[in-house]
This record gives structure tokens, C-alpha cells and sequence, in this order.
């Protein structure tokens, strides 16, 4: 059990799994070799291929290992409708909570010109192309109510006026079965400000 | 993001991983492909090495890429101790705790004839060979106090004794700071049961 072992080498590259530490890191490794040798295979398999062949869809920019996700190929699709998200994960989420069945648009971010992200590094660019190009009906932004989400938000909003296309924002506001005294100030606040007459 | 895309492919081996559901496996997988494909990459690489080159040391059963485990082959551990544990994790444990510099054996179970685990399975074969052909004075035992780890001290008591070689046990009780109170009622009669005197 050498310092540079391949059994140490698996237990430090485990650590680039987000929260796992020396110690899950340790009994993730002898679960694997003990238990599931031939999980632990198939998964660098996949894992290997994965990192190589996963990139960006070249119209809506979620993670796709084809050119086109297939999403964006999916003909039955209304392609009237586009939700602006900021990250692939979202796109899963809305998939699997909600019945929308229109098309995706993944940003990546938020605008943050002291952090070097600017449109083009959200891909605001391809967006615009497909605002002016394609018979999308109505932007549905999916984007968090924070400063530098604002900001995206008003920029997209802006885009598409020039196209004529409708823009929408889904509600933020208190969760479902939430109880107000354990809702963050903020969601709470936004609560308030989006208020809407019965 | 069809049913067996790469992605949707990643997600699910992923879940090969102690303690991983579904919404875990998401997290990981994007966190890998969008922050860290460098390491994830390395860990498929590692991990698929690790799955075909680990096995058993052929001396103490620890698990290792060689034929015979570092600890084995290291000529300044003492080789007239030999302590034995059930779990090669428990290896790891003991030499990072303590300062043992004696040798292993790792049993990798308990006795328990009716889950077909007799002394074979636990490589008390190898064992009862090293104790005739070494020179070793002083064999530890590690092993859990339950019914079937003390079976299978007896056993290799029983062994050792054939051989001349002396026998002990690591002491169990009360963890160092641990409040009676929150200790489990086994630990507790164990310690009261090995109590000695001042
Ligand atoms: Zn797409
Ligand atoms: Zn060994």
C-alpha cells in the first residue's frame, strides 16, 4: 500500500466527485473493488467516453454527445415556444416536473461583465439568430431572479422585441406547502412585489 | 436527451457508487462535464485500470496491483507480528491511527457455514501456512466481537496454539471521549465484561 499504489491513485481521483471526501473517497474505492467490479467498469467506460464525446448542442447549447440534442431534433416539439434556462441540469428539471413541450435555449450563466461573460459567451448570439430565423411565437424565461439574472433577462427581453417575439418570465414566489416563516427573505419579497389581484 | 443518451447513460452508472440516487448521479454528471472533465477523465481511467489489475496480495489477501502487497514486501515491518482483520479497508485504518509496524491478514469475512464462508473462503489455508513456516510470535486479533467474528477467532486461536504462537485481541469498549450514555448497550457490556484492574 505504497503512497503512489493504484488503489491510493483510485482514492485520489474519486475526490473530483463534489462532496466526497478522503474518507467516502476510501469506501467508495473498496466498495467498488469488494462489491462491484463490474459497475466500476461500466462506469469508467461510459465516464471515459462521456468526457470526449459530450459537447454542446449547436442550437439550443445543452449537453448532447450529437451535434443536434435530441430534443432540438424531436419533430414533435412546438416550436413556437422557447425556455431560456441557464443550465443543462434546468432542462432535465422542467422535463421531468412540468408537461412543457415547446424548445430550450441553455445560456451557461448570467452576464457578468467583470467576470469576462458577455453575450457571446452565453451564446446570445446563436439565440438572436434563432429569434430572427425560426417562428418562435414566445420566449418563456427560465432565468434566477438575481441582480446579474435581471440583467440577462432585460437583455434577451430587449433581442426580442426587435423580433416581435412575446416574452414571458415564470413566477418565483413561495413553494408549494411552503410555510412563510421558513421561506428565504428574498423568495419572500419577490412574493410580495409579484402579487396579482384575485 | 433521449432515454439512452450518453448523458442519460452517464447519470445511471453513476449509480453504481454507494449511496447514490438519481438526483445525486445528475449532480455528478454535470458538475464532471461542466467543471471538470480533466478529472473525470482521469478517474475513468484510473478506475478502469483499478477494476481488472486489483486482487488479492498472495500473502496477506490485502487488496493490490502486484503479486505481493507493499506492506508484504517492505523489509523494515516487523515480521514476527501478524495482526488479522476482516476488511482490507481496515488496513488502511489501522495505519493511519496507529503506530503498528507489524504485517496484515486480511480474513475478507467472518465463519458462517450457512453462507458457505468456511476457513477456504477466508484463505485460513494461507494463514495456518504462514504460522508454520514463519517466524511469527505474536498473532492480533482484529476481528469484530459478534458471534460469528468470535468463531472465527476461536478457530484461528485454535491454529495458532498448534503452531506455539502467542494470541491476543485488541481491546473493546468505551471510545476514547465517548459519553456512556451514547454508546451502544453491546459496546457498553463489552467493556464492562473486559474490565481489569488498577
Ligand atoms: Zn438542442
Ligand atoms: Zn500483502
Amino acid at each position: 500500500m505504497g503512497e503512489r499504489s493504484l488503489l491510493n491513485q483510485l482514492i485520489e481521483a474519486l475526490r473530483c466527485l463534489p462532496g466526497v471526501g478522503p474518507k467516502s473517497a476510501r469506501r467508495i474505492a473498496f466498495h467498488l473493488l469488494e462489491r462491484d467490479r463490474e459497475g466500476g467498469a461500466r462506469l469508467a467506460r461510459v465516464m471515459a467516453e462521456a468526457m470526449v464525446a459530450i459537447r454542446r448542442c449547436s442550437r439550443c447549447r445543452t449537453l448532447t454527445e450529437h451535434e443536434v440534442c435530441a430534443l432540438c431534433a424531436n419533430p414533435n416539439r412546438d416550436g413556437s415556444l422557447l425556455c431560456i434556462v441557464e443550465q443543462p441540469s434546468e432542462v432535465v428539471a422542467i422535463e421531468q416536473a412540468t408537461d412543457y413541450r415547446g424548445r430550450y435555449f441553455v445560456l451557461g450563466g448570467r452576464l457578468s461583465p467583470l467576470d469576462g461573460i458577455g453575450p457571446d459567451e452565453l451564446g446570445l448570439d446563436v439565440l438572436e439568430a434563432r429569434l430572427r430565423d425560426e417562428s418562435i411565437a414566445e420566449v418563456i424565461l427560465a432565468i434566477s431572479p438575481t441582480v446579474e439574472g435581471g440583467a440577462t433577462a432585460q437583455f434577451i427581453a430587449d433581442r426580442a422585441a426587435r423580433h416581435g417575439v412575446r416574452v414571458t418570465r415564470i413566477a418565483h414566489g413561495v413553494p408549494l406547502g411552503g410555510e412563510l416563516e421558513y421561506v428565504d427573505g428574498g423568495t419572500l419579497a419577490l412574493a410580495f412585489s409579484g402579487r396579482h389581484a384575485l
